[in-house]
């Protein structure tokens, strides 16, 4: 099997191989300049702030589907001990075991990998269980702080939650920056909001896995467009699962990650973002969404804040 | 044993239970209003981002030392792996066992407790290994972002790094004030520079852990009246290590943690701010700093920026 | 709520606290003296050997029923890694992530407490964060290896598998005697088939956890009386689940652990040695069945193999 | 770098691919036939047991030399939990994370490869991160119990401990096996003694781990004339190391677990064995070895027993 010619058609457009240097490990990161930065700053007038991440725990949103990507496992290695003598200040530590895609996450650029490369033409083989990603991956990217923006498309097409056939298209971001009152401008972080989430917060995370709303095959070209930095929602999967065109899995992950060099962020809670900007008639916002500096990973737990 | 009448006096001096409701779990993190975040949003200036954590790998700051505290072990579970056939598009993902105090992080407010307490004199056996933190784990600060501000005493003293002995004072963080043309004020996150981890950097962890500079049992009471949010710093042990007063071990986490209910974090990399403040001539910013939500976490790792 | 009358005649006499010595550890394992091992050598007469243990996998027994007993996550750190330069012989290294009495297991005697204490009258508090079990843990056994006997109470019933509900009784083990040909003897490890581990070898894991069938209440009062080493089972609850008296759960893991200091093994698959011993037409082995000595464990996996 | 002739040479006279089928994933383990259980099992004379499994804790013998091999962490994730109510019977469970080849461990016959090949010809490339070692994996032999011959080197050379440059030579061997009284048969799994161990117990970890006494180059002939069906000595690196040939690392290796397809055992704990086989006047005994049935290891844990 190989990947079909409308894959590779659409890979020639949105492709981003060499735009910052043969040796560019961050992609669209770039475009985040110290102006977007300073805008992004300017954009803060309540002082509000609303955090994106799901709580880290073993009854996360991970169903055993993809395997080894584990619900956080936390232990505690010491509770209230007295390393230093009875009656002295005592101490508990914890530890934990998880997947770095298992929860709220960004995927780092060779989190995958098509035709035997990965962002900038590398070799595929560039990831090994020696160190992980040698190259592009998740500790490259030092910041992402930016301007956030939510598209909140489930609100913009009038409902609580896409179905979980509905493929986010152009056309449906295009009415949620209508209802945005705002574009989405080069560097910004993009926020698509589809409910998904909603349904692992009602408890059921087989159908909050599967199957998925998400975005569709023809939303790459669209950011690469309006040159987005990346792009995070509230789904398991990020794009729409199963896929639109038959036998083409991931075609989505290939184009945003390899092609673009596009970070994706996925089981990102906009519930609470939504209400925010619903309220404050605004749908643009500081975003800082730091990524862990796991050496070789290749994505991370992230804890996203908007600053409305 | 019994903690000295020296620190009890002390204590009630900073105690800050019941100050914000006896079901208060976030102490002094709720001086972060609306009004400082604005505020410390309209301190961005140049765009320019400074990430304060530490890579996260196996070659950590943990020398076994601490017992449980390991460095991450970073891991992958899938290479490259076509999970849907041949030819298709290929994921990499990962896996981490770590200690959650092991790198850069902030400690909780149950992090430590004495006297059986902790913050908000909730008992101390409301950590237990099944859940973790009940009260007032790392997962009830819903974000920490706040105005920073560098007190680089090193700079100030006109060290490059301080010495092992050196317990930091309020007359030193007042020269750092003078350095920095600002003071602390209410809700602010302080970033207190001692140099040390440059002996991490070097690639001395045994150096870089024990003995060590850090903040003197006198410290908290200066925060306290300046009422700041939370403090961090560039050691292992955050306090002056081994302490000031024989057989008085962890004052400073217990006055902090326990009586203030103000979070603390060790092992931010302040280096590189350092050099960025000493550049722009200003040594305030907005602060991201969030926690990961571990539900029940008594620390957590965090990827701080600052925002200049 | 406190454990019932009933339970509370039951513990007294089967209690062995002191019968070893205040200082005992091992409890029931002390009968299996060189003579019990040297017999036990002496009924290997055909050289074939049966292991017992479930595969360690993702896959495995778990379904997330009881809190933190992860299935085993198998990771690779290096894999064909030349170490030591390129065309060198290359390594692949593993690491694993799992509860210890996530799959085939022993219990350790303070596995469980009731009324605050654990085996020999220890306080329940010698289970630690830091350290595990510092009384009784699974590393104080330093072997076990005795004469094997299996019990194959679904044979010896006529059926393939008893139902959710049956209780296994002192009469089920008594037919299986017969059925065996031989009775338990002091020293012997009994291995007690209910067949319930075919519906996880067929992939249902929820039928298999609960409901079970399992020991009944009565059984350690005969367990005692024939003073056996240590009792295993191919279920995950070992003792009928729930349980036989209304509120009274793991009364057979009380008296068995606390009580008697008798170990128990659990997810043990006897399907293979059921087979075996009946083509064979011998019902007894010597049986080696080794923990993991984890220091402070409170269970080890264990890999037991029957030699016949 | 590719391996030098005298490699190749030793490798064609060792070879074992195809002896047992070119699907054979178990090597030189076929050896222990029914029968050489039987004549092992007839060994037991005394009833005495002995472990030989060194403890599993964070304070183990790995010191951070190879990456990723993590000593044991071992964490409880619940303590004297009242899972089912207050005054119900209480439970303790426990977690761990370590690397399979951390402690006292079998290697699996893909831990290494060379000239891009495993046992039995079959490409490296087959052990993969998604589940490991797909071919021969330690989840392949089924049991490992056979007789066990104890050839106590450092004793027959008069020496508490080898020397950390002594290659143990054939002659060593042989002079080993005179002091035993006994010879080694096909089948057997043969431990060799250096003494080395006792830097282990004694705390001094980095001089146990290098530079460390071990098999010489020479012995895999040495054991395959033999027919051996697995050696395990009390090192680290089980050959010398540094090697006895400039640049050529790990051939040992290569030709035992390549080549012959033949397991080895490292970091076994034979000091109070050679004591027991010194008081008893005898080297050989039952010995049960059983490999954790971890699915793709490339090693595993085992807590071996010598049953004399």
């Amino acid at each position: 099997m190989s990947l079909p010619d409308e894959f590779h058609e659409i890979a020639k457009r949105v492709n981003n191989w060499g735009r910052w240097g043969a040796d560019d490990e961050i992609g669209t990161l770039n475009l985040i300049t110290d102006e977007v930065v300073r805008e992004a700053a300017a954009t803060v007038r309540h002082g509000r702030r609303v955090p994106l991440a799901l709580p880290l725990r073993q009854d996360g949103v991970q169903t055993g589907m993809i395997p080894g990507r584990v619900n956080p496992l936390h232990t505690m290695v010491q509770i209230n001990q007295e390393l230093f003598g009875p009656g002295t200040v005592a101490c508990s530590d914890d530890a934990v075991t998880m997947g770095l895609q298992a929860a709220t996450h960004w995927d780092a650029l060779p989190h995958v990998s098509h035709s035997g490369r990965i962002y900038n033409g590398r070799p595929a083989t560039t990831v090994t269980a020696h160190g992980g990603a040698q190259f592009a991956g998740i500790d490259k990217p030092r910041h992402i702080v930016s301007r956030g923006i939510l598209l909140d498309v489930a609100r913009a097409l009038g409902r609580d939650r896409l179905d979980s056939g509905h493929a986010v298209t152009p056309e449906d971001l295009e009415a949620a920056e209508e209802l945005a009152g705002a574009t989405v401008r080069p560097g910004d972080v993009v926020l698509v909001r589809t409910g998904q989430v909603q349904l692992h917060l009602a408890g059921d995370n087989h159908a909050y896995a599967f199957p998925s709303p998400g975005l569709s095959v023809r939303t790459p070209e669209w950011f690469h467009a309006r040159d987005a930095a990346a792009v995070a929602n509230d789904t398991l999967t990020f794009e729409i699962f199963p896929p639109e065109i038959e036998d083409l899995w991931l075609p989505v992950h290939a184009l945003d990650l390899v092609e673009m060099g596009m970070l994706q962020g996925q089981n990102w809670n906009l519930e609470e973002l939504s209400t925010a900007c619903g309220e404050l008639g605004r749908h643009t916002f500081l975003l800082s969404a730091m990524p862990e500096p796991f050496t070789g990973g290749t994505g991370t737990p992230v804890a996203p804040v908007a600053i409305l």
